[in-house]
């Protein structure tokens, strides 16, 4: 979505908006840290996200993948900055197209600073002004993108002329097609008011967004403004130098500070609704600002559909998923990268069900082995192993190999329930209780448009060793209303499903609409996920010595353990499912007649 | 679907079945009949229906078009018929052609009697003998056709060496690839055991399927019986004869007779299990057989969906209709019938949504004019036509001119409600309750598979006047669950629906599917549908004289009334959708401060 459509809609609704800007790191681990931040902040309500472009295009790659999983992964609107240096036409071909692959609908131009210590210098086949990059994209790309273009507060030190001059070349770029300014960083109020009453004089009416920067530390404040040669009003000064030597007094000032101003740009009267925040990949500061202008994320109006959905073109229409991937989003866009079409309405429209073989992708643990090692300690029995899912089910432990953050919130509602399971030896690593007809606006189960009923069947999906699965069968097979499919590693699939076709498993009744079914359970699918929940597995015991007990005891549940998912079918039922579970643990209790609490493995 | 395999479901379920043979009819009302009477008797049960091909091919296309209907419309499977006579290689061509275009998927190969009062003859470039048509059926279509041939039980009286001679060329027929024996007409219980011990003896495996004739009339037992030479027991004819001027008391007795002649033929240890009967396109003589012989229709194990499916190649994947066409089927399945695809899963599916024009099918009424009047009178006040409307969802008048049969059993549930809405001047012409999860085996509103559950939005359509549907606009907006289309005649739509989409008003959710959504409420769909609303009621008007009070007033409700839809899209408040309407009739009746029964028009 176009970034004026939404400046235009947040005017209508009058309500105050903010965005963040971040830069693409320089290393690997840098960039996950930041793709978790932006995740992150996400929950703090930004109305898009903003990706600079390096300087001399080092970067420019990252930019792009940055941009394309905001868009797809993330499922934010994006902005990609674009700056003529070090860019041959060639470059801002590439980075063009790619944002309109990513979906990306919106463009920063700029002229772009010179590499460091050197002056500006066009590359050869390059551009030599932002309005250069401006009428090109404009030309090769008509309206499809909003492109934006930066505008410079800091103009009232300038000899007069020169500030005309600047004034002039701003509204060049308008003219060549601009559809909103982002500013620069600014901390003097009238400064700042005196020039966008300027720019409307000399005629510019397209949105202006004022840029925001945080203050975090002493340094980095001072850092910043000096390097941009912005103006400090000397009330800064006065209150932030005497705590120079302590960030977080900075920090807490700063923020007051800022605030301060920000709220003077809101309520000065120039149609400004919205706040730019130049976040330098920091959570902190903006967090504390928003938290002291009182700016809380709108409630989400609608959270389509239980999954967040991506915003790349070919995906956007995309509305079903398996269960399976749940809690690996990114691996199962992975997987589907190169499918035609995606599930829309049914699951059965998917006319390329193939899914990208795993090393396509590349399985790894999120966790550094440190942190693995803390998490999951160096169990050497099975009850070890057990009491480990157990916890994670109520919520003690933060992650396990299959799932890198902690239950959602809907399936607390089956904690307790999960954890006996664990403990009876079903290693769970999905699970989704049961819902027959919460309201749409449901705090736990809901998604979709007002007023309408969502629905789920009960799932599990567990590793299972063959004994137990053996006297589990018996008792699933007793309730007509289960399905189930069960794998080994080697793919060998039983089910007692009678028809290939997907089982929904989510579905959402609303007002006027079609039915929506946006999660299903479906044998190929199964299959193609087995691959990866073993190879999870396998990746957990690589961080144990090759002939310690618990690498041998990881790779030996791998080696012998069923994957088994489990629907049950009469939603109305929400606890039917676990019957047969408790059945067969008992059972299987009672012939080792053992505690299961004596750690012995089974 | 094959008739050898439902005989082989049927003997694996150690389950009697039987079907039913029709010959087309002369005359367009005898077709008419017909059809209405096949659809009758599919209550009955039949496993199939079979049509004949009539000798020379005169009304061969009456055949294909009755075969079509069958398994279109009627949606049950068919056997046609195909005889040489008076046949080139190109009409058998085109017959076969136009059966697998239509779904069917068995022919019975004959070679036919001659013309009346000819020598048999072969037409030049036709076939010779019923073994040629086997052969040549088999070649052009592989096994895509089951192949029926006809068996002769009247051999006893044959030298023994001619019935040798017939009993080689079944065998050679057989041979050729037929899949089942269809059996002459017999009496003689003896005869008939005797014949099929010597087709097994001579090394014939395939089904053997007795045509059985029932008496109906002591003239037509006679002819059918000396026409086809055809052995009489002596016993029978003791019985019958006596009465042979009473045709009741010929039915009631011969009934007993074929019955117990049936009951032989099943108890006779020869494997056969079905029964097929001739019914000279009569219903009572096949009606009291089958409850003499005490055979009861299976209740249909799975009732797919809400609607009867098509048997239709091209229709048989359609799981999605308007609910519009609810009551005319038949003219649904005319206007889409040059669609590329039928929608399924998603009515968005559809990629054709095009409906053909009303003149390309031609609306009219199914009553005669001296039938319409005796049902509808000469109605001379709105009154009078609400009052028509009442009675028709009491149950208390057959049918409208929207409706071909009375009220379905599930909207008995709300008769009341739509009787008063009536009343209440809002002619409602179609309408379905709400059903909150029903059992799918639920008596009334139950479809599909075992252990779902069925869900319904409440649902009415009816015309309304301008004063009226003004009063009523209000009430119903102020219901934020309601959602509704209004059209007039002209084709100008309104709609407060937000979404162009479809909106699922019947839906069923079953172990291991996706969810199920037949039928939809959609506007172009609508759009469409309104052409015919309004000619039905204009076709009723044309019934009276020009210059008619009833003609008039008909006339005059056409032009100025409304049709309009409303969907309640909380299935689980199944009476909310009747209050805007008790509203606005209760404040019409304030309005014109006069008992409604006073016989004024609004």
């Amino acid at each position: 979505m176009k970034i004026s459509q939404k400046i235009e809609q947040a005017a209508k609704e009058d309500r105050v908006w903010w965005s963040f800007e971040y830069f693409p790191p320089r290393t690997a681990q840098g960039l996950q840290n930041l793709l978790d931040r932006i995740e992150r902040m996400r929950a703090l309500g930004p109305e898009f996200v903003d990706i600079t472009w390096n300087a001399g295009g080092r970067t420019s790659e990252l930019t792009s993948e940055l941009v394309k999983t905001c868009q797809k992964l993330i499922g934010i609107e994006t902005c990609m900055h674009l700056t003529c240096t070090g860019m041959p036409k060639e470059k801002v071909d590439i980075a063009l197209r790619e944002a309109k692959q990513h979906g990306c609908r919106n463009v920063l131009a700029l002229r772009g600073d010179p590499p460091v210590g050197k002056e500006w210098e066009a590359v050869e086949g390059g551009f030599h002004y932002g309005i250069d990059l401006v009428r090109y994209i404009r030309k090769q790309y008509d309206d499809y993108f909003d492109i934006a273009v930066a505008g410079y507060p800091q103009t009232h030190l300038l000899p007069p002329e020169e500030a005309a001059l600047e004034m002039q070349y701003l509204k060049d770029k308008v003219d060549a097609g601009a559809n909103f300014i982002f500013t620069q960083m600014f901390y003097d109020i009238d400064m700042f008011v005196d020039w966008v009453r300027a720019v409307r004089a000399a005629g510019i009416t397209i949105p202006i967004v004022p840029g925001i920067m945080p203050i975090q530390t002493w340094n980095g404040f001072q850092k910043a403004t000096s390097l941009a040669k912005i103006t400090v009003p000397q009330a800064f000064l006065d209150e932030l130098e005497p705590h120079k030597n302590n960030d977080e007094k900075v920090r807490e000032l700063g923020t007051k500070l800022v605030a301060n101003m920000c709220r003077q740009v809101l309520a000065a009267d120039l149609g400004i609704k919205g706040l730019h925040f130049y976040t330098m990949n920091l959570e902190k500061g903006c967090r504390m600002l928003l938290e002291e202008l009182n700016l809380v994320p709108r409630v989400e109006v609608v959270k389509p559909l239980p999954w967040r959905q991506s915003l790349t073109p070919n995906r956007r229409a995309e509305t079903i998923r398996p269960i399976f991937w749940a809690n690996r989003t990114r691996s199962y866009l992975s997987r589907t990268e190169n499918w035609d079409e995606y599930p829309n309405g049914r699951f059965g429209d998917s006319r390329s069900p193939a899914y990208g073989e795993l090393d396509g992708y590349g399985i790894w643990l999120k966790q550094s082995k440190d942190d693995a090692l803390k998490l999951w300690n160096t169990p050497t029995t099975v009850d070890e192993i057990t009491a480990l899912f157990a916890k994670f089910c109520l919520g003690q432990l933060q992650a396990l190999p299959w799932s890198d953050s902690a239950p959602s919130s809907e399936t607390t509602v089956i904690a307790q329930q999960l954890a006996k399971l664990n403990s009876l030896g079903f290693l769970t690593i999905n699970s989704q209780p049961a819902v027959d007809g919460a309201r749409s606006d449901d705090r736990i189960h809901g998604w979709g448009p007002a007023n309408g009923y969502v629905y789920q069947k009960a799932y599990l999906e567990f590793f299972v060793s063959p004994e137990l699965l053996d006297m589990l069968i018996p008792h699933i097979e007793r309730d007509i209303n289960i399905t189930y499919y069960v794998i080994n590693n080697r793919g060998d699939l039983r089910t007692n499903t009678h028809s290939d076709g997907p089982n929904a498993v989510t579905w959402g009744v609303f007002p006027g609409k079609e039915i929506v079914q946006p999660t299903i359970v479906e044998a190929i699918s199964f299959m193609a996920w087995k691959d990866e929940a073993y190879e999870l597995g396998r990746q957990w015991a690589k961080l144990y010595d090759p002939d310690s007990p618990t690498r041998k005891l990881i790779d030996g549940i791998m080696d012998s353990y069923y994957l088994v998912n489990v629907v049950h079918n009469d939603f109305k039922k929400p606890e039917a499912i676990f019957e047969p579970f408790f059945k067969a643990g008992a059972e299987y209790a009672a012939k080792h007649d053992a505690p299961k609490t004596n750690g012995h493995a089974h």
